[in-house]
């Protein structure tokens, strides 16, 4: 989930300068807007040590009027609060109508550091989010926008930043003996705070994760996304007549700003020649013969999910991998659009219906992720369920996977060259025309809505149980050959 | 809580057979026009053995058209189940848009038997009961419509009905060795189901308490209460741009089946005279001042909410209270109009905020329990905002009890009768002027819409960290002993 926010996203010094202006004017409207509609808005600042949260805390105090801004940080909690219930510090801080509360540090803040120090099990820290997961549903029913921020460094770069906050007489104050301890920790946090955020990643309050390293990207970036929120909520009506308008990240416009999760993904990357990738095959397909068996006859089911770009090779893929099988094991699923029978149901249940029975292996050739990718890009889906579909899929891939079903989820990459080249070949080639379709071109028109999508899901589906491998396919061979490898390997580390 | 469904409701011969033809009638036309409006409901049939719940099944199929209803029963699972995940044989029963589903077991059945049986602990319950609180969100956002009754029969009954069923050669296939085994696990059966259901019975699909002994009042009450709920959704406009239609019971009309929980209250209860009651209270204020000093020694705090009907004591009681403590031990709170601040908040602000320190009593005289009585019934909130707010309202006490905190909550009860001859002499006496006013005489006339609503109260708010008690009050005397008692045997416990 993390990896989405190490990207290296930034902004430039002059891009920002001039982004700013219109920005702060804006966020003073639709502030002033609020105020007159009676909604309170809850902005909740968490994350890492170190990545700038303080400093975001203190620029939206710049921005913003500060007769409709409350700001509370939560530290020791003082005796006050000591005697009262956990939750009576937090009530206290929640902001009336019409007013912006800022809340650094959070209701979160005690049960992930608990779980990491290994005061409470993973039982105690669910209970904790599901009561969370109460508490923000109320509010948002209530009428209130919450926004919850995640800053996120990776481990060098928070390394990085203590080091030098702390080298610069001015700065060291901001760094203390207990950020290095959690430093320290650094990946137990992440992998904790995986989980509560994955557990509380809903649709009326979605976490956003924040790419905290550059500074000027990471406050236009909170800038943006609470202020188009807050115009969301404005136009959404009364809450409990409209569904409430889900805040979603806005990046700041600038080329290195909206670089995605599918940027790093290597796509130079070659089969050596013919011989080898033949070799190659013979050996994994030999190895997911023998693995497959072995699952079969320990009752353990497959499930592999293939999503990629039109042309990225979906079924030259399959095709390798089920020759590998026996045909009574395999089953392909092809999802086309719904039938009559599927459209009468709940969007998951054609995905249900189909679940492999023990020791077999259901290979899905495009998935239930067509709700958060072409159904959000196309706007078959409106915000708020493709919204919350985030959370559906991975409560539906815990419940696979607690049932200890193998969970492989491919996304296959190519870049738009090597797509254009593949849909010119199948127009002139025969016997591949009716691959290509007025909808393959149209999709491809929307080539940037999709990557910002490939990288959302990845970010908010891609958990300890069930994550996203994301394949380079430039070359089909050696996209061939890693699928079979990743299978293989997760057969092997289950059985 | 399930003493709301052993009042002795039930409806004679006549008036079902009067009823009746016309429900049936107005059923039929409901699921047309469901039909034509493409919403699935889903009608869960759940609770104890014997209750009825396999004729109340075929009952519906006599009165509801088959083509649009689908029933599935859930026993042992099947081969074909074992072999995928636990959600998958109710995903494959889940009706599709326009059709009624009669769910008969369900995915509350097993966690609930399993926990009973001790195969799993109260986390794994509760986590089960988080999940399928999703999933039945999920459902309602999708458009569905959910029904869950809960069918309850006393421990007496329950044997009274087996014992019958036994005794003749045609009925007595309906009794299983297990309907016995899980008879005498009849009081940790009542523990578990009412933690499921508590943990489950949100707003947008509540449980539906059936009291099901008498069959005539159990069948009709199902039928209206189905009919009702069909209405308000197609009333209700998508389910997406709408709040869901909050299911409720609807009782059929007949003077036995409006019993409330208010009506087993016995009032005839004095105290003997009034040397007897200054004794009496003497030594029970002596005892609170005792308790009291000891929890404010040990740092628990005590909450007492007093609720109950106009000119029904409440001052008077809170009086005798306070005169038994140290002035700086206790607050009383006074819960009348919000003010500003308290508006612009969620409607639980005002009552986190008075929470007590470690150590001290306060007394809220009315609470929060207005949202679900003075508010539903005035219709200051929505349906769907009463409704949730139960759920609200449990999760608060919750957390107060978690923290330690000694809850009381008392209703204090009268007649009308006995209301209006206090009503009378307030009119009278010059200095009791001040306590009548015009909204006491406006609310009298919905004494029996604030019965239903004390009974739903009860019934859905009554737990075992925070039970109701239900004050008789005709005879101020005997109230006060009565009150202060309960206080003293509750802070006693805790101690």
């Amino acid at each position: 989930m993390f990896e989405a926010a190490e990207l290296g996203r930034s902004v430039s010094k002059q891009s920002y300068k001039e982004q700013l202006p219109d920005l702060r004017a804006q966020l003073l409207e639709a502030q002033d807007e609020l105020r007159g509609r009676n909604i309170p808005v809850v902005v909740i600042i968490a994350g890492v040590d170190g990545a700038g949260k303080g400093e975001t805390v203190n620029r939206l105090h710049e921005w913003l009027d500060p007769r409709g801004l409350e700001a509370a940080a939560f530290g020791t909690p003082s005796d006050e609060e000591r005697e009262r219930p956990r939750w009576w510090r937090f009530w206290r801080a929640l902001p009336p109508r019409g007013k912006i509360g800022l809340l650094f540090g959070s209701w979160y803040t005690m049960p992930i550091i608990r779980r990491v120090y290994g005061e409470t099990k993973n039982a105690q820290l669910d209970d904790e989010m599901a009561r969370i997961a109460n508490v923000e549903q109320m509010l948002v029913r209530d009428g209130a926008l919450i926004l919850k921020f995640w800053f996120h460094l990776s481990k060098k770069a928070q390394k990085k930043r203590l080091t030098k906050l702390e080298s610069h007489p001015d700065t060291r104050w901001r760094v203390s003996a207990t950020d290095w301890k959690h430093f320290n920790l650094y990946d137990k946090f992440a992998k904790v705070s995986e989980r509560a955020i994955r557990r509380t990643d809903t649709g009326e309050a979605p976490w956003i994760l924040v790419e905290a390293e550059d500074p000027s990207y990471r406050e236009l970036f909170v800038g943006r996304t609470l202020l188009e929120a807050i115009r969301g909520r404005l136009n959404g009506g009364l809450a409990h007549i409209a569904p409430p308008a889900s805040p979603h990240p806005v990046p700041p416009t600038d080329p290195k700003a909206s670089l995605t999760i599918l940027d790093h993904v290597d796509l130079k990357q070659k089969i050596g020649n013919k011989r080898t990738y033949e070799r190659e095959l013979i050996h994994w397909q030999g190895e997911l013969n023998r693995l497959t068996r072995r699952a079969n006859a320990a009752g353990r089911s497959t499930v592999v999910v293939f999503e990629g770009w039109d042309a990225a090779g979906k079924g030259g893929n399959i095709r390798r991998m089920i020759a590998a099988m026996d045909a009574r094991v395999y089953r392909i699923i092809q999802i086309a659009a719904p039938t009559d029978e599927e459209r009468a149901q709940h969007y998951l249940w054609r995905f249900w219906r189909h679940l492999p029975r023990a020791g077999r292996v259901t290979v899905y050739d495009r998935s239930w992720y067509g709700r958060v990718l072409v159904e959000r890009v196309e706007g078959f889906a409106q915000p708020d369920e493709w919204m919350r579909a985030y959370n559906e899929i991975n409560d539906f891939e815990e419940q696979l996977t607690e049932h200890g079903i193998i969970l492989n989820k491919f996304w296959l990459h190519i870049d738009p060259n090597e797509q254009l080249r593949r849909f010119k070949e199948r127009e002139e080639i025969p016997y591949k025309q009716y691959k290509i379709t007025d909808e393959d071109w149209r999709n491809r028109e929307r080539w940037p809505q999709y990557a910002e999508a490939v990288n959302e899901m990845v970010a908010r589906t891609s958990t300890e149980f069930a994550p996203w491998s994301l394949i380079p396919a430039n070359d089909k061979k050696f996209a061939r050959i890693e699928v079979l490898k990743t299978v293989c390997r997760r057969l092997d580390e289950a059985l």
